[in-house]
């Protein structure tokens, strides 16, 4: 089951450890360390294998991967002997990468998009192919009639507008395309009614939004402990210091205001209420691709008594989102060959803030992943739950 | 459904504060935070009611419980208007609680035992007595020959040896009368064969051991966390800075060590593996009926990326602990309504080194918790699980 | 030698927790800890004594002080023992506060003032009066042509323009009633030509800005530590949290950017560089009149290795500055009778921001301290110093 | 003025890094980084330049010390591009290192040492040799009567008894050699009077003991800020994760107390009196060359309020003594050669227990270093101290 992935953002941090990761796997020279879909109560015949996966993608910058890998070998995110081993898998890959569509109007970007896909899918002989979003983080687009229906959106595009915010017009030409698409970012993707409309209709399944990859994974067991023991949390306050991309980006006001928002859903929709403080994103350039986040809980138990929590999570987000990716392109791989469409709200597991009604609690999340994926492996059966 | 609650310890921090925060909550004057028998997927008609508590208990300590509640509100524990809108009820209590018998053999002082659970019943009118070990952790005692059977057990208890540590005299007094027991602590209280062979000979259900309140519960969460995200745990080391009564009583090397190994136990059961690193516990005078533990925790992600996470947990073991012996006393109470008896497995919940092979995923504890009292609430049908 | 401390913000945490542990102190219910004029390197017969303190001031808030010390002792900022044995001498010192000025031009609140301190004076036979701002922190004032020289000022002040803000309205009226004056806050106060130039004109000695109690405290011997190793300091990055009265004034970004200012400017003057990263100050209310700050910094050791040092500062403001505005008044009210007059430049060792050029290393500033007081406790010398 | 640098444990983390750092420096590939030597207030042409330094050593263990690098470099202690670039240079230092002796009487063995140290002194025509010591830290050894005087040692030294530890009979062939002595580690080292009566009479300075690197330092700073402040230090209590070749040695018991006495003296005579709480280490091999030191204070301020101080120190032991080596060879080099003999006490500043009664405030130690660097730098004049 040949499975295409493809990576809007292919050049950037999280893409290129996801690549040079799964190609290390494939060679043998590296365990499975960080990949959900490899543990035993997901894994089985449904995912394609990772030695099955063929990447390529989109980006607006044009450094060759191998650099990339390279730069993220010196930082201390990769192994450089990983990178050493795999010249001519890199330059494979290289060949399948393909500059960001910018001339024309956005019909015209979307149409070569729609033909880089095609010619992807062609030259690999590919079953299929799962676009994923890694590009940076974009500030929330403003309004417009073209959002409401596919119709009013083709329209739409054909003008001078810019309608649709860059992971919106990559996530139109996916499912146009017939693509599943993974939102692994805040970005507004596929959340437009138009968009989500035309997945139906081409029968696609999607997955977002926001990868959980530190500060968020925490909350999400944290804030069930706290539930789970009836304990008041009376605050929860937090820094999160990056330097990555990422990080540059959120400087932006707006692409922080939705990350912000995305981080703080956990909480309120777990405990029942929202406990006060705020969750800051700042960047510190000198920080690289490692991200420090401080949080500090304090709750009140029996007769109102107060304690305190705090925690320092150093971690690398590339690091921790690469294999999370590579664990959405089988697992949206395989609910596509297993006729899914739509959201699949079985995969919040991954998720900051993830599509539909879900519970935030890991575990909870846990066990309706387990499950997903065991309707999958039992093939046959309706893998629709609930 | 009017139920005893026996406490072993019962002038100590912990059952001050459980009989304060029940009498308070009898009167209206604080909510129930921290009660998990209050949650909704917990609580139910089978329970006694908070109201149906009567309290009672033994001490080696002779200090008026309610100048030692005084002393709990002068260290923040409790609030001292609590204290102070119930000194009539407090007396009440008082008049229940008796010395530890301390006179002649042990047969002699577990006879004394009886005869006080004996007229506490009585005098209350009592339906039945759970007794709650909370007394100060014991380090593990010398094997000895009458460890094996009643029989044996009976026989040596009438000499001149020591043959059980007390915590194991007050578990063979209650299963004796008939009386649920629960290990709030890691000492020996119920694990020895003479004393399970007579508690199932008695038909008496039980529970332990240690109850679960600051690092550990954290543990129990942060460790499947690593889990489901196949994360590699290298390292975790953790101190323990204590200063209340257990703290003193910890400083005794035997008796760290037992708590020491009931703290690491949920680390290599949820992983799988154990890592490298240590628990220590240390006793800090200064620091009160508060605990401040701090953990490191080194990790590896996709491809070897080294991270880490640390906390610091900063707690008041009292208030952590009373309301659980509440949630305990009311649950084994109804599982002995409920013609239970032996290892009560489903309450893993609020332990640090559950009976049985109970998982240490505070999550799964919660799920069977709330299946175990669910099927308690549906009274007739079978409550026994699995 | 009857000293007169007048508090511009009585019925705040601060004066409430300097007035009622002076109080104290003189009736022996507690210890000098804290208080820096105490200590072998400074204490001497040139202070007046703590007895010798006679407290008034102004609040625009109207609670009584004896309600405001009780809120204080219910928030465990004070012992609740020490405000039930001082009733009569809170109630002593209510009958000294007044409400602050409101009605009239500048011009004529000011003279309200000026009448409220020179009654004061004379109630009490002081032999000086000084004035300590502890009011919240302002944002910084619109320039106005009245700021540049004492005549356009006293000009301006009897128009309908806001002139000046009220803590350089105090500043104002504290200098031209020959009163030393004290800037605790990072408020503008005395920092206006026109007002150094008054008080030069009228002899009195001035100290500020913003009392050093937490953050910057731990940055003024940490900053040091890492120049006298050679370390590079590349980031250094902080949050304080804090939910006191002054946590609510600072959600106002102006005040909120004085305070910042104030707190980074000892980095870049110790260090030589600026680092990478900012403080932030978050206002979260159930923190009450505790702070915590928590600051990471990264630097690189010898070829470059990077390293990281993170802290959690717990402190209470309250009982941090209380100490401190009692100290400043004692050295500002021994330097105005030793017939000193201008800034007070050996006094940077209790400010975030101080006046003059003075070295932000805590130790150095130390140094200078003492030497300052020695000055002073010889007496007969001339006390100006470099 | 070449001068030779002759390190005991030539083949360890430490001596490694001094090593490879020297070279770099020399060959102007890297900075002065964490060198005190090059800061401001203590460079000067008294001292050596870093490129008239050469280095030999002795080792038990024989890795060659380029293979030594690129393990450290693989480690993160050191730049791999550093190692890469100096490979003649590292090879000419590979050639003055010298297998530990160990055959024969501690007599013999003295010889064999004094041998190296003549024939390294004569190859490089050195105008003296300072002798490092940075190996594994040892216990404490048993009393010997050989430790009293130099006559009873020399006789003792010839026997088959293990009369000195092995620090201490480096120390004894230095001195002997007329080479001055530092002691980098807390062993025994010249600390005995048979040792420091020999130094005198050969007229040789020394300095010691134990680099103040990481929990120690800080101390040595954040205790003076307590006592200036007159803050009130109720319990401090630290855990030291550290994962090197000191970190093994130090699971010997005795060891480990040397090293926690030596970090528990600051406290003691910085506040004059000794909080509760202990210093702990502890080996966890996973966290190489890094150590992780987590302390807890708490403290009380004005009123007896209670406020706590947590830090995280994660550093590179290596990376953070290296430099302190050379600043101690080039100062002590400098002594001698400005004809001092004795306990050098002004380099207090490098040592977690220094000699003689020298401050434990660092801000104090730079003060007494400033100033026996300037007596050196000035040449002529008398560099005596007090």
């Amino acid at each position: 089951m040949r499975t295409g992935v493809w990576l809007v953002g292919v050049r950037g941090s999280v893409a290129t450890t996801s690549i040079v990761g799964a190609l290390a796997l494939r060679a043998g020279l590296t365990g499975p360390t960080g990949c959900v879909t490899e543990l035993p109560g997901v894994r089985g015949p449904a995912l394609p294998a990772l030695a099955d996966l063929v990447f390529g993608g989109h980006d607006v910058i044009a450094t060759p991967i191998a650099k990339r890998a390279e730069a993220l070998a010196a930082a201390g995110v990769l192994p450089a002997r990983l990178v050493a081993a795999l010249p001519e898998e890199l330059a494979a890959v290289e060949r399948e990468l393909r500059p960001a569509p910018t001339a024309g109007s956005q019909a015209d970007r979307a149409a070569a998009m729609l033909r880089d896909l095609a010619g992807f899918r062609e030259r690999h002989e590919l079953e299929r192919v799962v676009v994923v979003n890694v590009a940076a983080t974009e500030p929330a687009p403003r309004p417009h009639d073209g959002h409401a229906d596919p119709d009013a959106l083709r329209a739409a595009l054909t003008g001078p507008d810019e309608v649709l915010p860059p992971s919106s017009l990559y996530a139109y030409a996916a499912v146009t395309a017939g693509c599943p698409y993974v939102d692994f970012t805040p970005s507004t993707g596929l959340r437009l009614p138009a968009l989500t409309t035309l997945a139906d209709t081409h029968g696609v399944p999607y997955a977002g939004h926001d990868g959980k990859t530190g500060e968020t994974l925490l909350k999400s067991v944290l804030a069930p402990m706290f539930a789970m023991r009836h304990l008041d949390v009376r605050s929860w306050s937090g820094l999160n210091l990056l330097g990555g991309g990422d990080g540059a980006t959120l400087t932006d006001a707006g692409a922080n205001a939705a990350k912000v928002r995305s981080k703080q859903r956990v909480l309120g929709e777990t405990l029942g209420y929202l406990p006060q403080g705020d969750t800051r994103i700042e960047y510190v350039e000198e920080l690289g691709d490692f991200k420090t986040a401080w949080d500090l809980i304090t709750f009140a138990g029996f007769l109102g008594t107060g304690m305190r929590l705090e925690f320092t999570w150093h971690g690398c987000d590339s690091a921790l989102a690469a294999p999370l990716v590579l664990d959405l392109a089988r697992l949206t791989g395989a609910a596509h060959a297993a006729g899914l469409s739509g959201p699949l709200t079985d995969l919040a597991f991954f998720f900051k803030d993830p599509l539909g009604t879900a519970t935030h609690s890991l575990a909870d999340q846990w066990t309706r992943l387990c499950a997903f994926a065991g309707r999958l492996h039992q093939g046959g059966v309706d893998v629709t739950a609930d």
